[in-house]
């Protein structure tokens, strides 16, 4: 029924097999998906929205690379915002709500579009594997498919078992079925499997909201999208809106708490610290009276409405009563309840850079199935599982990204190297070279690396050559133009900013803190060169943050390698982290808790981040 | 969590609970909607087609009656045909191919957009009764949702078993899992529950096939649509096309056969007589070597083909080898093979005619679960199941058709007085009158009706009149007008029709054989009356048929009193029922097996239908 031999098998249809197939495949490698189902490729199990920050930089990483989740994104989006537009832009971070449908249809669209690409749905069972080396799938029929490379990402649904308050039942998401077979196989070969937990909240009726209680949350007045090649720019978008908890809501919550798995020890295994459910917050963070709760809308048309903020496994009548006491959920109507799941990881110290298992050559794994939460994380290793299955079977070298080259980098060395007790997710403080992983710049970055690979189109290495082009001859322009005092000072005395005496390079005004690209345009010599070259918004963006970080960024590489020379440093015993309020919450927790002997083994503690590793020497006075 | 009591639950959201929603609501009952999948809601489980013959003629007296499947059939349309138009206007059957994504989500936003529906996502255990009156339902989360009426639309969920060769495991569909708990508690209260099978061939990868070798199948030049409202005309279709089986395959598909769970006994519930899988029809038709297979697409840009006539629930691996040896099929790739199912119906026998359940009242069953195949057969009784909720919880009187009035009518009554012990689906010959019960006249038959009920809208009604006016007036324009044989003459010479010598009302030139409205257009007083009055196509049509067939109406009518009245007539004993060609297949076999004594005892035979009574009278000599 199926080709002698595929090139590669990607076992589950989520973001990181989605993505595992299209990058094998686009490189050539005749690609059989299997999942349970083939109407849930590209699901968005949870929240409905793609990117945030770190995860969007993490998306552009993945476009640059000629993945496909900045087109799907970009395809099915409702509503766009780039956050932390305030900030420096190692912290802008592209983010999209999606329509659930159109995302998931966008994604079964463009892999059917896709050569090399087959389907098939069924349940995989097992693995075949001869002499250490892994030679395809069996499926719950009984069917051998071979293959040189298997890929799992089973996300959620190696023995996935939902809870809602006492009640739990098999499934691998709400209304789907679980996966069985692989993780009892796996542990017989010898890999340490363990359990996770996640959740998600309740879905409710949009018309049963108050939203003039509630604030808006519009999109970007100038939406950006995500891919470097020509997806369409949102024109209209859908609000979403931002509410409360309240020390009532929150009453009514605890009044629950015996009955929730949570607290009474049904689950056992540890969830996302960072998408914690409400009753965990409400848990840590005692003296708080109030969350945020954000209401996404799912989609352009449906009413059914994600309840961000508010993930949860209490008995349903609890949430229901709680959700009521929220602003404007006073006539809340449920479409179904939140509920909480546990579901099989391998942890991922078992794997190499390039993700494949260290136990069975030829297996990869990629997504939750490695510890990690989130569809972008999910997405990454995906894409990156994919490249090096195609590259090992043709027996090129590995494609690994280092720390400095992309958050995919960061990511997977994270993972293999540190490893993790609770689900991972990608923060800007986790890359130690974040002013160089932006989002303006992850097609510089990466685009010739995958276009060498024979990944990225010729397309993509074009547009990324055209915009280098003109922001090195934007930026030598500012480097070697100059402006007279009359020309500049009106300007910069709009801003407070000290009047220049002399006719002064342009670099030099430039990087002054408050001025911008916008300022810098309106001097008559600027906007002609914009005009006479043909600058877009990508090009403007891109010198004005290399011009205006070019600091920053030297300065980064040198503690960098400060940080590398100086590893080894004895911590005193019994040292109290708890005074050290740099550090991060979850690093001042374990720090405290685990008390390495060196800087070296605290680094290599998950959770803690060479930020947090930096915070230590600061105060070691290193 | 929920209304302290709806009016009326409906349990599960295929095409009986869609439409049993959508009535009860629109009709002004608080209603909600329990599914174990809130993104399946009319789901297209089988082949992506709705209407065909008899089944089309349904379609339009739903729509005709409020209800929205029309509407969504021409909004998710990618093909149209109206079948038989060469015959008499009583076979004239329209069928829409769909874009089985696009189906769905219309449903789901249609039902969205319906005042008075809640809907709820979870798998419903068993039902709240009190007193032989049931009063609500239980969820497996052990909620308990109150209502004054519940309607079940179970489809093949009931303890759902999927077959393919040797193997066999519980599911509702492919890909999702089964429903239990219902049928336990039911035959725990008395109901008498037994089994059925269907099945579904393979999908596959329309990229796979070579359609150069099959025969093109393009909807019509001039598609029509469903709905008598204002839903959009097609202006691009989708071809399907025509390939067929072979000895050949025939033979390989015979090497699965001691396999097969059809044959060796695993399976022993009845399968669909006219939707039989390929292997029924090898068996039981041995002499034929060849089999249509039509190539439906699944939609506008799905690659997925169904391969329509190839349901089977063979080892996939002969399912494989078989459908490889078919024209056109040789390199085909399996999205995923076809299966049967077997699941609980409840013997319709148990039911009103209202569908009303005897042994619990305010208690409705809808669809498969009653032993009916087919979306059309299920959708219009999930229409009357709501509509009759409705009506008692308000004290109002039942909403039964008669089977001169609807083939819904004839649907409901044969299957509440002769139950059925195969998936029963409808067919004109069912029908006794079905010179009256045509696709055209459908809102003149049922549209006042319904208005009458609160359930078709003002539209509707104002529509059905203004159709009902133009071609009362067009009938008696036909009925007094008068031409002269030089008008006339050229026309009729045209047709090899004898001329006429003097002028003659045009109603008796227009009901000869060969003359159509179209011949009528060419004079141009009828050109004048039509643009006068503005007389659309279906006007047009109306006109054509009622002035043409009148002679055919009436002869039925007497047809159908005389059956009445000779129905208690005795037939001799061991009659050979194989000599009566004229009878259809099934009751020709029924009636061998049985050997009724009377007339009247043949016609309770599931699957004799008037039809063959009125061939067995002939024969007797009455």
């Amino acid at each position: 029924m199926f080709e002698k031999e595929y090139d590669v098998i990607v076992v589950g249809g989520g973001h990181a097999g989605a993505e595992a197939v299209a990058a094998a495949a686009n490189m050539g490698s005749k690609t059989l998906l299997v999942t349970m189902n083939l109407q849930t490729i590209g699901q968005m199990s949870c929240n409905p929205a793609m990117g945030g920050i770190a995860k969007g930089q993490i998306v552009r990483e993945i476009d640059a690379l000629g993945g496909y989740s900045g087109i799907v994104t970009d395809r099915s989006a409702i509503q766009f915002k780039m956050l932390n537009k305030s900030k420096g832009p190692a912290m802008w971070s592209p983010r999209a709500q999606n329509d659930r449908l159109r995302f998931a249809e966008e994604w079964r669209l463009l892999l059917e579009q896709t050569p090399n690409v087959d389907f098939y749905q069924e349940m995989v069972k097992g693995l075949l594997v001869k002499n250490g080396k892994v030679t395809g799938v069996r499926t719950s029929l009984g069917i051998d498919i071979n293959a040189k490379s298997v890929v799992l990402t089973n996300g959620t649904f190696l023995n996935g078992l939902i809870h809602i308050g006492e009640k739990q039942f098999g499934g691998g998401r709400a209304g789907e079925k679980a996966a069985t077979g692989i993780t009892e196989q796996l542990t017989d070969f010898g890999f340490d499997s363990g359990r996770m937990k996640t959740g998600t909240p309740p879905r409710v009726d949009g018309r049963s909201l108050d939203y003039s209680a509630m604030i808006v949350q519009p999109g970007d007045e100038n939406p950006e999208k995500f891919s470097y090649l020509d997806t369409p720019l949102l024109k209209e978008q859908r609000d979403c809106f931002m509410t409360h908890t309240s020390a009532e809501v929150h009453d009514l919550l605890r009044e629950g708490f015996d009955r929730s798995p949570m607290f009474n020890g049904r689950i056992k295994s540890i969830g996302p610290r960072y998408c914690p459910s409400i009753e965990d917050k409400i848990n840590r963070f005692a003296d708080k009276d109030s969350h945020q709760i954000f209401v996404e809308p799912e989609g352009w048309h449906t009413v059914e409405v994600y309840v961000n903020g508010f993930s949860t496994s209490l008995p349903e009548d609890v949430q229901y009563k709680a959700l009521r006491s929220v602003k404007g959920f006073e006539k809340v109507k449920f479409f179904r309840p939140g509920y909480a799941i546990e579901y099989d990881y391998f942890p991922p110290t078992q794997l190499r850079h390039t993700l494949e298992t260290k136990l069975i050559e030829n297996l990869y794994f990629a997504g939750q199935i490695n510890g990690t939460t989130g569809y972008e994380e999910a997405a990454s290793q995906g894409l990156m599982a994919g490249i090096n299955a195609h590259l090992k079977n043709n027996g090129k070298e590995a494609f690994v990204l280092r720390r400095d080259e992309a958050y995919i980098g960061v990511l997977i060395d994270d993972l293999i190297t540190k490893g993790t007790e609770e689900p991972y997710r990608m923060f800007t403080s986790r890359a130690e070279y974040r002013t160089l992983l932006r989002q303006d710049n992850a097609d510089l970055r990466l685009t010739p690396k995958s276009f060498e690979l024979g990944l990225a189109s010729e397309e993509r290495l074009r547009r990324m050559e055209e915009k280098e082009r003109k922001s090195t001859s934007f930026i030598e322009f500012f480097k070697k133009t100059s402006f007279n005092p009359d020309q500049l000072n009106p300007i910069l005395e709009s801003l407070d900013s000290a009047p220049v005496k002399q006719a002064d390079k342009m670099v030099k005004v430039f990087s002054r803190p408050k001025v911008t690209m916008d300022h810098m345009l309106q001097l008559e010599g600027v906007a002609d060169f914009v005009a006479e070259h043909e600058l877009d918004r990508e090009v403007l963006e891109q010198t004005e943050i290399q011009v205006k970080y070019s600091g920053y960024i030297e300065k980064e590489k040198n503690n960098a390698d400060k940080l590398q020379r100086l590893e080894n440093i004895k911590i005193p015993a019994d040292f109290d982290y708890s005074k050290l309020k740099s550090l991060s919450f979850e690093a001042r927790e374990k720090l405290q808790q685990i008390q390495p002997a060196t800087i070296s083994q605290a680094s290599r503690i998950s959770g803690v981040s060479p930020s947090d590793i930096s915070v230590l020497l600061v105060y070691l006075g290193r």
